[in-house]
């Protein structure tokens, strides 16, 4: 088709970029079904008029005021590439319009899970202790080396959350035919059921399991909710695996319940990234820790083009996307965690 | 029933103990059940010739001579709780006589497994690395640590042997999407298609494969079959996962393809073990070691006693053992590993 | 809490009723938790203007102009327990206010799924055909008998529509072990491939089946779409299983490719139901017939209570709808199926 | 290879046939393999002396006196291709030498199983009494007609028997999410846990299940163990199976519980086959009648040749059968259930 019949999507998707986000042959695709108006995010209100009543979809999540937002006529769809809703835009007006503010969060789910899963295991069976003791010559063989050593297949199981990564941690562990409760207060339990796991109040989660991964999102209401209190809770022995966010647990008193050897810990987030030189989390024992790198990877960040591509053509048939997840006027306002500052 | 009338037991089970095999609970039911007559495993021919005629069951593997095999009138099955089959007994006599024996490693296969599925995500994910790393101040953030990152979700798996052990990984894989191919020269085709994996030759298996776990027993024929050739066959990054006997690969050849970053190796096993201070696997680059500790684990030992106990109970009913493996006329000859020395 | 506090809810379910919907239980629960203004249908607008500008949810489907809507002030949900949605109320102000409109047809997703399966394994084994030639007398036997039988399990199905329906088809298949195609124009293929079937063309879904179940809506768009070259694609000896709306197939033609042998069908839905007297579907060979009565079970009904009661209470904690599903702005204008005239 | 080398197989497979139980590919591959001695049942013992002693296979279940069966000096497995083992050969020396006598029954049970589901879906909806209204123009519509229907979807299920065929029956209802209880004497409870399903004695499973699948082989233990009052135990409308051999019900009393309403009933087998033309069943109300044609399906045959060529391949390179069944020493004498007269 002509070049001035392809729609007009405005990209700004910082932190990311269009290289980061699309594969070579998912970069084709969109450059040769779109126009693409690129722009830093803060110049959008910058561009041209016929640009912004034109524009059909954003990739990316530039602060929009009322004013731009108005302008922007023939938009559609906002591709929000960072996984956080800032409150940078007038959702109000998005909602009553019938834009959709869509997030691509749910690829980082399979390789969050992928390395909680790995973290699970350390716990279970040591298995990086057991190597650093081998390069430093003072291992441990055998049953004697696994004394504390647990499996995972039987065990029984808590998540903390049941949003895309919760989801794709059950079913990782479809192999493993653990008892699986779950808690999360915004789901209601029959789909909990229907996902084949036990819906159940935090305290039973945090008192009954072998393994706790904490993978819900922070809210406005959930700060620290995780404390002393509750990792003494928790069976002696017991792994909490922490993946979303550092702000809802007491971090500090996270680190004492692995130094006190009540629990074993792994986790993925920090009260500070990076964290600095001279952080006790460095060498506090039972801690197994991760440099936010869960989800990062390179094939998740190019799947969320291909899920960009795909919402792309439903909402050019007419149609409303389905892969990524929309914003919803009723929570939109609650989700509160950090921008991304890099990726 | 009066304690002269319960069937009678010969306990020899060095190198494991009853203590180690037997929960208090089983414990408790076995010698509720049976009597026991403790020897010393090369004590046996010095038992009163009534204890021999009267033994229906051995657990142990005790050298047997023609001789005193006759004596065992009674005998019903010898319960192996090594997992390796010496050729101390006159098997062929065994067969004759309808007396099972039967083997209990298939309690190690879940354990195993899941060091298995471990050792493949560290390798997939740097999981130890990054840990130490943090520990030393120089951990790598986010995207940037995760260059060389893969997932196990949906990539292609190669299992070399598909025994208790390789079917054990197989069902860990079933939240994983994973096409899998398997070669094992002992299964007929069909029998893993109905297992949902793909037969292949080994050739194959190394070369489609992200991840390769090698299960494989050591039979007479298959001594050090993975070489220099079979690791340079393999993709750039892949993982190669050895779980069952060091004497299946040339350890340098394997050390080697490490050490030029070809491929990722993690490994439970070792040519001499405990490995000497001063081998130069402690410090090779790309290497996850494990100290032979992937099936030690006390749970594992506990359900073997239970399978003991299922399998004489159903022997009691005059039925045959169906829990623990039985020897067979045709292979019991090519089974040839090396004894347990140590738990 | 004081009855005045309590939310209100305007029932008006017609064709269906409280009784039908809410076990005992559940029109407790329903009771306890909300004040209900029943009405029928064509009374709502002459409620009072302050129940109207109270009622928090309407279960139903009540005509409404604007002038209503707009004076239900406090509505925030319209949980219509019919499954299709007629034109009759102001959908664009719905989504500009945020009012939800929801449908709670997947009750009935297990059911059809139910029935549709056991029409596939009769079209495969001719259980009822068997049976009643047993009642007569003449009956055949053993090998005889299964000339044209085949098996379900590895067969290749293609399955027409992917909503709720399909889905729960696709599950039932889960111990069968098929080769899955599904054609969805609506539906995107990543997600196709999510759920473990593969993308096709309707062709291509006709020719490559064993067995082929029309599960798609009625649109606009597809009305009569399956006709007699359709069922001439197809497979000899294939099933053709129909269970969402006659309308979607040239049911002349349907007959007359059951009659000729070419094909096998089953149908649960007619031209017009009930059906005719003398109407020849009556005694169409290689037809398997029933009376519109997939769905339509008490323990589904049943199931839509609980549906409305979940979401309500989802709905007043400040959350959305997650049970039923929620009419969409871009096709509840493309979705037409005539009203349902009873249960 | 020169025709004189290779392996001699004896053929005498009545009452079936090379042609039913081999495909034309695998009958090609068959006589391109092996030499091929064909004889009628009763001629074994008249072959030259020297074919006797170079057999290595027979396909078939010949009577073999001691005499013959000692010149079969190279014999290494017997292929009873019939299902049932009769007690026509000296099995304890097959056990003594090594010979395995295998059963090729296995294939029956996949076919077996889906007919079992079918009757179970359409005593849970009666699809195929609504078919017969139809055609009658009695048919009842939608709920009027749904009244006693019930789901199979999460229902409670017993299966008696947890032989090929209930495993199959399992693996088939894995879409279902039932809460499954197994009855079977013969089988150690760890097993029907790693199976899924909850093991229980036959009260309990009577007493509990909505649908109930007999698959029970006959015995010498259990002729007609299940009666009257069995029946009377059962659950108001439940559905009752039978799909093994007619010997372990009481047969009238089974009619009288459909004939009174208790139960539903399907059967693919009956005391006298075929089935006398006066006889009651033909017309006992709420019973599904299906004559003997569960197994008998040409699929199942040609699998079974197939499983005969790959055990055939095993034990060429040395090893056991691992498709076929073995007859085991402990149970070859209980099993009794009477010769196949035709397919």
């Amino acid at each position: 088709m002509p070049t001035t019949e392809k729609p007009l999507v405005i990209s700004c998707p910082e932190p990311r970029s269009l290289e980061l986000i699309f594969s070579r042959e998912a970069r084709r695709q969109l450059e040769q079904s779109y126009r693409i108006a690129e722009c830093s995010e803060l110049e959008i209100d910058a561009l041209p008029a016929h640009i912004l009543a034109d524009a059909r979809y954003i990739i990316g999540q530039p602060p929009l005021t009322s004013d731009v937002f108005e302008k922007l006529q023939s938009l559609k769809c906002i591709f929000n590439v960072e996984g956080n809703l800032l409150g940078n835009m007038p959702y109000d007006r998005a909602f009553e319009r019938g834009i959709h503010v869509v997030t691509t969060g749910a690829v980082f789910a399979r390789p969050v899970a992928e390395l909680g899963l790995a973290m699970a295991l350390d716990a279970a069976r040591g298995l990086a202790r057991n190597d650093r003791a081998f390069t430093e010559g003072n291992e441990l063989w055998g049953l004697q080396s696994n004394l504390n050593a647990r499996l995972l297949s039987r065990a029984e199981v808590g998540i903390v959350g049941f949003g895309d990564l919760g989801q794709a941690l059950n079913q990782l562990l479809a192999g493993f035919h653990t008892v699986t409760r779950v808690y999360d207060p915004w789901l209601p339990p029959s789909i909990l059921r229907e996902n084949g796991v036990e819906p159940a109040n935090l305290d039973t989660v945090l008192e009954k399991s072998d393994f706790v991964f904490i993978v819900a999102a922070v809210t406005s209401d959930n700060k620290g909710f995780l404390g002393a209190d509750q990792f003494a809770s928790m069976r002696e022995g017991a792994a909490f695996i922490l993946l979303s966010r550092a702000d809802v647990v007491d971090f500090p008193a996270l680190m004492a319940a692995a130094q006190s050897g009540h629990i074993k810990v792994a986790s993925d987030v920090f009260p500070e990234e990076p964290v600095p030189a001279d952080h006790p989390v460095r060498t506090t024992p039972n801690f197994l820790r991760s440099a936010h790198r869960a989800g990062a990877l390179d094939a998740a960040f190019k799947q969320m083009g291909n899920m960009v591509l795909e919402d792309m053509a439903l909402l050019d048939k007419g149609l409303f996307p389905m892969l990524c997840k929309r914003a919803e006027r009723e929570t939109v306002s609650r989700l509160r965690s950090a921008p991304v500052s890099k990726n």
